[in-house]
């Protein structure tokens, strides 16, 4: 007897999974060159030479208890430091490092701020389509329900009207993600005022805060001169969630962290509520060693000019050959609308092709299509030209 | 509005913590050098050489993207490879890489095994007192209930006439710790064969199988010629959680794992319900540089040789000022009956003195105290007078 919905959950295969599976086995009949994969979303580009000097640096000059031992489950106090020290200077706030608690990559962090705000077995937290897969499982998962506003098509804003109509006595709390994965987009200045406005309007309604959760992981990840305002500038009850995965290319390490500022509502009692979370999925610490990167390297990012790089020849062949796309303003996904309307129908033709893109339906948004564009420059270059003989046979 | 069963478990301070702190304060009064902290179970050796100069080599060796990159969610196949060639060589078993989950840290291969057998909100595991304080946080945090059998007093091995009694309808899975926290207890052969028995005629008799949970951080750090015996050995519906923390001394980097063979009743339903509670918790990989470190050092241990000086000198010294000991065979507690009955009288009176010493309650066995002796050795040397002045003035 085991748990029929956790085994629901892990036997489910992730579309951009079971794709990968699909391309092995026709790689064997067409040749590995010939499978173009923009299905998942693993950074292409190296670490920051730092990261690895600052390792062999903390390996030489610091004792073997130093490095290995546990540190306070929130963190080393100078990581913390980092973290706030980094915030600060960008953003002119004055954080201390015990409002960050680091966490094994951004989804401890998530889900402490999701369990934190749990109060009860109808509690609801809102997500905005397209929204990351893993929103579901962290709400439902652990006690919550998830309530989804449908896109904004074609801008990738929040659809307030639909949003407002899904505000209610058992909303609690609401996650966004920008720049957004999956549609590339970023929520500008007047609709992170707009999403603030009426989350204070529906607070006060409702007689209880509602929070917001900033996911943040490519905050760094932008083009030209678009701006990520600082969320919580504009809405007091916001928490931050972060991770290096993407910024300092560093995914498989497992370093990432949740801010709870002085200024949200109930914050003892959320903080206290986020640390029984964080015991209830064993988190311990976050990985000691990379804490002490973090310390050392926290401010600087991967050299990532090749997404920029990526971005603009994957936008305009794709345009140039009659796809309808979102042009990303940040991440690494470029969004593009299915040229016959069925998502799941073209990514069924374009991996009969060997191109591997998965439809945008688990993501909220049926339709479209997510493709990845963290690759090699060159498999672009090489998938542009069938991208174009695929829109001619519809 | 937040979690009220959460807030209350992140609130609520660990007696180890609280006499931590209390010793901070203590010290300012009467000397940082007249503090013996005995409360927190931190590895004090150094890990091996080997796990630096593997992360040397790998560093030198290694691109960068395959160093910092994503996993499978399970663990690199070469990862999982070196945990299953190592158990296969010490216990004649002949298990494959796919067996293994890397995690970070025991704390979620623990949660995943316990959340994975929770068929129902009425779902009950089972803990054998003494028992690490975290399991009931696992289970009733996660929807479960934590049923507790009575210590075995004095030989701490298990009380099978209390622990048939709590079998029922409800019980999924029972925990066991051995070399055990906090008693420093052995299970024996007879005891796991017992026990073993026990398990097969009540999955029977209940017509459901009920999984055994073998929780082993301290497998390598035993006593003399001890033997710590191979639990799926002796019952078939067994997991083994792991971590290297102790045998690596590498707490603070969070790597460990969960097994989980394919003798165990509905072996793919248990994975696929382990796989989504590792999705629930925000376990997305283990760190991926210790996991090549394991793959490089998984079967080396730290040298433990001063644990056992520190028994020999801690059990002697207590048990010649005649206190009443439980002698520890393995981990590196020291389980100490309260020499006035009331364990929290004597640590408050210890504390008094210097000496930090948690009771046991937290650990389900009221009258007895935990010392860790994972401390420098001249700590001990220093505490035994105060120690034998002690039990004078009671």
């Amino acid at each position: 007897m085991v748990s029929e919905t956790l085994y629901k959950i892990g036997s489910k295969r992730a579309p951009v999974r079971g794709l990968f599976e699909y391309g092995k086995r026709k790689a064997l009949e067409i040749g590995a060159e010939n499978i173009f994969d923009f299905g998942l979303g693993n950074p292409s580009v190296p670490a920051p030479a730092a990261v690895q000097e600052a390792i062999q640096a903390i390996l030489a000059e610091e004792s073997n208890t130093a490095i290995n031992g546990y540190t306070p489950s929130a963190g080393s106090p100078e990581a913390c430091k980092a973290v706030v020290d980094s915030l600060n200077s960008r953003f002119g706030t004055s954080y201390r490092p015990e409002h960050v608690f680091l966490t094994c990559g951004a989804a401890p962090a998530l889900i402490g701020c999701v369990r934190a705000m749990l109060a009860d077995t109808d509690s609801e937290i809102i997500a905005i389509a397209p929204f990351f897969t893993e929103y579901r499982v962290y709400a439902e998962m652990n006690g919550g329900k998830l309530v989804v506003v449908p896109p904004d098509i074609p801008n990738f804003q929040i659809n307030f009207e639909e949003l407002e109509k899904r505000i209610g006595v058992h909303t609690q709390g609401i996650i966004i993600n920008s720049p957004n994965n999956p549609s590339g987009s970023v929520y500008s200045r007047e609709t992170i005022q707009k999403l603030a406005d009426l989350l204070t309007a529906k607070s006060r309604e409702l007689g209880h805060p509602i929070y917001l959760i900033s996911d943040e992981p490519y905050r760094e990840i932008v083009y030209g001169d678009v701006e990520v305002p600082w969320v919580p500038d504009f809405y007091q009850n916001t928490l931050v969630c972060y991770s290096y995965s993407k910024s300092l290319s560093l995914p498989g390490q497992r370093i990432g962290w949740a801010l709870i500022p002085d200024e949200i509502a109930d914050r003892a009692r959320f903080y206290g509520a986020f640390l029984g979370a964080a015991r209830a999925c064993g988190q311990v610490c976050a990985p000691a060693l990379y804490q002490k990167v973090i310390a050392r390297c926290g401010h600087l990012t991967a050299d990532m000019t090749v997404y920029q790089q990526n971005r603009d020849l994957l936008y305009n062949g794709l345009t140039a050959a009659g796809y309808d796309c979102v042009k990303p303003q940040g991440a690494f996904y470029l969004f593009m609308a299915a040229p016959n309307g069925n998502a799941e129908a073209f990514s069924d033709i374009a991996k009969e092709s060997g191109i591997l893109i998965p439809a945008g339906t688990a993501y909220g948004c049926p339709g479209y299509l997510r493709i990845s564009y963290c690759v090699p420059t060159e498999r672009i270059e090489r998938a542009l030209p069938i991208f174009e003989k695929l829109i001619k046979t519809l």
